[in-house]
């Protein structure tokens, strides 16, 4: 039988994996949304797209339902990566904050 | 050639099917913790590790490193999540908040 300390570590062990995916596709989303504002930077086109920002949050909740998360969750989980993102542009701009959502 | 808003609409099919795998692997992740806080209420293993917790920031940072993602990021992730494990437990025991980081 496994003991309960051998139970935690197979665990922890899971939670490592799962953290090391969730790092490395967050790493891959940066990479994309680092594109998406070149992209938009060399073509001129608006940094925030309130109509994609509506369909994302959507989805997310939508997904969030699917894989018994919450979906206020999803939507705080967009945030939270969205606020990573402006602060990327931000850098590479050397600009101070502003409202817009850009390049999500 | 692919135009602008093609080449956007590529990028932004990325975007959705990372934020796919993220938000799965943050339910499955969610589904350990909650295997874990069960564990430790069973056997009366205390719920915060501040041994675990130093490890655990410390593996963090080493692949966000080694994935291009900015340490201090993964660190702010990291507490992110375990914000939301904290909320999970408070939720089951019906308590109010408190200082200490179960289960993560």
């Amino acid at each position: 039988m496994t003991s309960p300390i051998d139970q935690l570590e197979q665990y922890r062990e899971s939670i490592d994996n799962l953290d090391a995916i969730l790092l490395h596709t967050l790493a891959e989303r940066f990479k994309v949304t680092q594109a998406v504002g070149k992209l938009k930077a060399e073509h001129d086109m608006p940094p925030a797209d309130k109509t994609r920002e509506a369909q994302q949050i959507a989805r997310l909740r939508s997904l969030a339902a699917t894989s018994g998360l919450d979906p206020f969750f999803a939507e705080k989980f967009l945030n939270f990566i969205v606020a990573e993102v402006i602060r990327h542009h931000e850098k590479i701009r050397g600009q101070a904050p502003h409202p817009e959502t850009p390049n999500t």
